[in-house]
């Protein structure tokens, strides 16, 4: 697939929002900024829109490139684009970066306009829930009443799954791919760990790292190093790395270098990943994550909560995630199915755990194809 | 069990080595010291002694407690002990710590006799093999020709594996309980962002931290972190912590204080451990696991490798063990069986992840009272 289809030429955009915004904690948050991108057209009766909702480390650049940089490829543009799964000659597709994000929306690393000092540390906790708010006053303004879907991978599907809740009306399909109704204790376990490594580099400097002129790089590096983990299978990395060795045959006994090709992988990975992302950021998101769990208030019956969604659902999960197994995808169609909903299920058999929803897997595509052509006939393009 | 038998007082002795012990690395050790302890009575024609290899966080101290500590239970104080499991009114046990270790064997924080500077990040890389070559001495010194077994579980399986094929007529059964024949790259990656936290601690300063008068906590409570989540089976998480909160009902909107109790439980355990452990131990131990792969000199085949085996082994392993999975064990099982040897294999269905070889589970306990009794049957008490 990839070089098949030419990527098209995207165009980030920001919308300033000057009225507070309230969130969950009881705060709010005012004079913001949103980062988006859009690609297609939104059709006459303005029914062809697709709100896409990313993840941890991820934007509102979804698909296409940028002018003059062909390697910048958005996160999702093997599944969206012109004749891709998700059809841009079909839909009106909307990727927004989330609030607290550092990829353009408003985040910590930006002024408060109420103190006039850099948000740093003071910058409010979000929730999935708020970031959907957010996302909804941006599609009031670009005239978007109702979506035909909103999607999203990992974090992105719990967004989307919240949605259905929040906004039961505003929306036709829910797309919720690698997902989970909730994190399990161990989830929890692995962003405590990051967030920690963060937290305690000395050059975090309780989150107001930005008046030292320094970035927490150490504590950015072992969270992404800890993140890779839990994004691969154990098989495809034994199958990529295994036991290879970086400097010929044999081992060169120490213990601060490198020896192993997945030393290098994550080393590799949590550099690159410490030169470009805000600690703050990392941890306002897996604290998103954390947070989430929509059947809580409901005594924990995610039965009793879906009542409020009218979506129709589609979801997908990959055999070897470990990090949202299978077995948390179906915990929702079976809340869904107890409901009386319309829903659709695909366990994807692929090696490569939770990434997977990034790649390219042929059935994966072609399951997300055939159900947003599916959508694409209940309106007219 | 617990509280049914009565523990013993257990007296921790010390051996000191004046000659230089060959390393894998080419370098040596000399004039080093082995912390070790032994239970019960060698018998007249010196054939039940039992020699137990130990994991990372632990010690020669595996049975019994010491005068005065009630609470101080040797790491295997419900297997080892008199009427238990491995009964010590039919078996002379002996526990060492390992060279490197934080123990009280010799290690990077004690000095360097060629030098008369404390090790630090000079002390050399040690390997399983190296330290069976020293367990192996310490059995000249105290007598013993032959071991009736040698026993380990995780890491000190590997040890007990590794017996089989240094000295194959030094010994008659392997007990290699929850073990591997080697790492496979996810266990190494774990491994390296442990150490990486570590290393990039700022108090580490490159191994040669008891010289700052500091220790490098943050990285060793990360490490710890990062253990432990291992260490534990996905279900057991679940049910002993799942997403309860430690204030109770409502969230408080926090990235940097605890909310969920298994926050709490993983920040107790890094910070009780980063109390006691010794940095340069960690990276030592984990190490040597990453190295360990009796098969790599034999084209990666563990047949070929297990040839020079003349031991009968019993293989334990745990169902919901994800860090040294039941299918590790059973490729050592099956490359046993390839070459004819005697072998017992008992995959225990237990809910507790890697720990369980630690914890009271009556039907493991009763699997390894069974073949300890059935060795103790090879010789008159």
């Amino acid at each position: 697939m990839p070089g098949f289809f030419m990527s098209f030429i995207a165009t980030p955009q920001t919308m300033h929002f000057p009225d507070a915004l309230p969130l969950q904690s009881g705060k709010h948050i005012r004079d913001y900024t949103l980062a988006y991108e859009t690609y297609g057209t939104l059709n006459a009766d303005r029914s062809n829109a697709i709100l896409v909702c990313h993840a941890l480390n991820a934007s509102h650049h979804v698909a296409g490139v940028y002018a003059g940089q062909p390697k910048s490829e958005g996160w999702w543009d093997n599944m969206i684009g012109p004749g891709k799964s998700v059809d841009t000659n079909k839909f009106f597709v909307i990727g927004v970066n989330n609030l607290g994000s550092c990829f353009g929306s408003t985040g910590p690393m930006h002024t408060n306009p109420e103190t006039g000092a850099v948000y740093g540390s003071s910058f409010p906790v979000l929730t999935v829930e708020d970031w959907v708010n957010a996302q909804s006053l941006l599609l009031d303004r670009l005239g978007v009443a109702q979506l035909a879907a909103v999607l999203g991978g990992s974090l992105g599907g719990m967004q989307a799954l919240s949605w259905t809740l929040q906004y039961p009306e505003r929306m036709r399909h829910a797309v919720v791919v690698a997902s989970a109704p909730n994190l399990n204790a161990e989830n929890i376990a692995f962003n405590e760990v990051a967030r920690r490594a963060i937290v305690t580099d000395p050059d975090f400097h309780g989150g107001d790292f930005y008046a030292h002129g320094v970035v927490p790089q150490r504590g950015l590096r072992i969270a992404r190093m800890i993140g890779h983990i839990t994004y691969l299978s154990d098989d495809v990395m034994n199958q990529k790395f295994g036991r290879a060795l970086r400097n010929g045959p044999d081992i060169q006994f120490t213990t601060q270098d490198i020896e192993f090709e997945i030393e290098s992988y994550l080393r590799y990975q949590g550099d690159k990943f410490s030169g470009y992302f805000d600690a703050n950021t990392y941890l306002l998101i897996t604290r998103a994550l954390d947070y989430f769990d929509p059947a809580k208030k409901y005594g924990g019956s995610l039965k009793a909560a879906l009542t409020r969604s009218l979506a129709k659902f589609f979801l997908v999960s990959f055999t070897t995630d470990w990090r949202f197994a299978p077995g948390r995808s179906r915990e929702i169609v079976q809340a869904l199915l107890q409901n009386g909903r319309d829903v659709s299920y695909a366990e994807i058999d692929a090696p490569h755990g939770h990434d997977a929803f990034l790649l390219d897997d042929p059935r994966y595509l072609a399951a997300m194809r055939a159900y947003f052509d599916g959508i694409a006939k209940e309106f007219s393009a």
